[in-house]
């Protein structure tokens, strides 16, 4: 049984490595081959699209020692944080990538990596970016 | 076995004054006196707390054959409008007083109406702004 | 400005037509080709797919006037009736097909159709059966 | 602005201490007198309330360094997981005592203490026991 108790770097580097046994067949066989194809960012990809991440502006960190990137958030209360989280999760799911993330009250810290390159990838500035938009606006068209 | 399928006024109505027999005896404890005690809305409250949700501007409207005010949502995607959803729902229950809430999609439709005095009370009112307030907003103070 | 307010079978069918202009460019895309192709269940898939969901353990209904299924669900308290509507909210947007559901505290009534077949498609059939297991079962695996 | 990267134990300690400022001031008031009156639990507390909840079966531990409780939990799949949260979230937010939690695709940790009284109380308890019983059972009553 695994335990997750200290949330030490270094822990939470051997959880997002473990393998996902217990992911329902049908999720595998959905992700499939794009998963097994996915690679970590180019030197390039990295100053295109993870420096703008990493502005003062959009305030992502990367982390240290992993090839990650966290950012927090700060809500109004728990409803508006956790309203933001469930719209994130149900974008998460559906691009079968997952955020390691962290809730204490109106306080939210989300890190992003990619556990099947062991390092960030172009899903992990895709995921950022739906974050950052979920983060500043409640979406509405019409009322 | 209660029927919802029609889903039509009167079914909703009927469904609104059906009693809660399965609710958490813990929850009604907590509501417990303050539920018995709430009142409709006075005919100057309906003038000062009613009338501004029904302007142009707030676009809540009043439902025909109940007293009960209805307003529908659009967002973004389905999850913008679930997430919304979910920051309501914690509100709402943290209120003791729950919407009648219908979705599809990127649509969500909420009717308030108060069933422990069989119409529109001043909780429908401040649930009606707290909805407002969700919707407007993700509720970021800083990230 | 669509108005949602009388929720009759009538104006359902109607919105479950509606195209859905603002559905994120991203979303469609990934939909793509598989949404135009879905076609409603044939006569052989209503034995052997939809009649075991009729079934008197199964509980899903025909609607009337319309080629669709519905099923009421009541659970301990509105926490676990909107837990569960969040589990099937992923779900379902995972599928790219989403219910038309009704809530209010603890009873959620759920309308399965797919509107690119104006009636049940597998799709209908799938989501059915990943709704009852996440009603009957909070999945968890160990604590 | 608070940095909350490390998420180490002594920076977990330090955010449940911090003033929740931002605090929806409804919100303090509706808790208002009793939040200040709440206090760690005395020895036969911890023989008769905790114990129990740190046998195998319950599967609770005591945090190293702090006095505080905490417990893996793994679903069947993220959806899952995030159902069983979105529950939690409820439950907790009506009872004004947040857990600090963490999560990755269908794993959470939950750990519980008291800011108000920098240790265990009855709260604690009070919600471990609703979260266990929110991971056993979707909480279906009829369908």
């Amino acid at each position: 049984m695994l335990r997750l108790t200290g949330l030490s770097a270094a822990t939470k580097i051997a959880l997002a490595r473990t393998p996902r046994a217990a992911a329902a067949p049908v999720l595998r066989a959905h992700a499939g081959a794009a998963m097994r194809l996915v690679s970590t960012l180019t030197a390039q990809q990295r100053e295109s699209l993870l420096e703008p991440l990493l502005s003062a502006d959009a305030a992502w960190r990367l982390v240290d020692g992993r090839d990650a990137i966290t950012k927090d958030f700060q809500f109004a209360d728990f409803a508006a944080a956790f309203g933001f989280m469930t719209r994130v999760a149900i974008l998460a799911d559906k691009m079968d990538h997952h955020p390691e993330w962290f809730n204490v009250y109106n306080r939210v810290q989300i890190t992003l990596s990619t556990h099947d390159c062991s390092g960030l990838s172009t899903r992990d500035v895709t995921l950022a970016k739906a974050i950052d938009e979920a983060a500043s606006s409640a979406g509405l068209i019409w009322a």
